[in-house]
């Protein structure tokens, strides 16, 4: 077991080095780039759609895809309205990582994008220990997952800048302490800025697509 | 890049040798074992909440929960009836290991036990590729997940026993195609055995349990 740990050192130190290339890209164009992380079906596509939607006048929003296998993320945001969407298959694994969107990026026309939202693949733990070189993590939480979650994969909420929490139309369905919830984020992560929201009814969603817009706007004002 | 394999190739055949001396105490011990798999949230500790209640007359369950952090899910499983409940915090990796079942089983009593169910971490991509030695592998879809999964995830979906599909009780309130589901689950698994039932409200729980019991006895029959 002892060679495992150098060779995992040497991986995460690759990784950082494109993680920065790859925010260089970002800055360079002028791009604003947002990495969306969750548990499978918690609604990182939704989201996206949802944002895509509803921004589409506004921002030129470009979409990297990542997953296992299939492309039905990808073609999701293109039919949302996506100016780019561009799929990432893993193969198997569980993660994305800096290699993976430093071959992507070129795929991107970036001169015609404001916002880059990459999609991670659907885990409450990989995710957490790869960078990407984009600006902001954005954790998206649902409520039918419960809400133990933040004690029980503090890695993932200790590491976003923003967390969405989805489904709240669930709320009346299943049992859900949001102050339990709240407890478990505010240890990890105090003063988060979440959002809770439903990507299926709307409810909850304009302050989400104001601050991804006061994001976009900060970045051009840099 | 090249050294990743030949390292990644080693542990798990070590693992496999392992897996193999788990089995083997399990069958010595006349201890039937099923390894549980999930998404964060999908109803793994609920399942098990679920069946160790309302076998605890019948069967002497033993539990052993697997988890990045906490012991909330062991406590769930002690508070439920489980006549064991054996904790294992993973650190951060993001699935259990034949090592860390070898290591848990010496702390459960086996001959005080018929069935043993081990809850992996909540993971529907890495925990596929580690052989624990348990005897059938449960996959425990949900509703609200979404009926994409199977696409997503085939390699979980491919490996396994049996299936359930939890929180049947959300299917008016939230968009799920079970024939596009199920589509997905007979191209990697023809045929497997299918759970559709609620942790919440105990519809459909009936033919789960007596596949349970029936599992334990065929073991018992050998």
């Amino acid at each position: 077991m002892t060679i495992r740990i150098p060779v995992v050192e040497k991986i995460l130190s690759a990784n950082d080095r494109l993680a920065a290339e790859n925010r260089a890209a970002l800055d360079a164009a002028g791009v604003f780039s947002l990495n969306f992380m969750a548990s499978p079906g918690a609604g990182k596509t939704s989201l996206i759609e949802q944002t895509v939607h509803a921004l589409a006048g506004k921002l030129r929003i470009a979409v990297v895809d990542g997953d296992i296998a299939t492309s039905l993320d990808a073609d999701r945001a293109a039919a949302a309205g996506a100016s780019q969407a561009v799929q990432i298959n893993t193969g198997g694994d569980c993660h994305l990582d800096a290699v993976m969107l430093h071959e992507a990026l070129p795929k991107v026309n970036l001169a015609g994008a404001d916002l880059l939202i990459v999609e991670n693949v659907g885990n409450l733990v990989c995710p957490a220990s790869f960078a990407l070189g984009t600006h902001k993590s954005v954790l998206i939480a649902s409520i039918p997952e419960g809400d133990d979650k933040p004690y029980k994969y503090p890695s993932m909420y200790h590491g976003v800048e923003a967390l969405v929490v989805n489904k709240i139309d669930l709320l009346p369905y299943v049992p859900f302490r949001m102050d339990f919830f709240r407890q478990g984020v505010e240890a990890l992560n105090p003063g988060v800025i979440t959002f809770p929201l439903s990507c299926r009814t709307g409810e909850g969603i304009e302050p989400w697509l104001n601050w991804v817009i006061q994001q976009v706007n900060l970045k051009r004002n840099l």
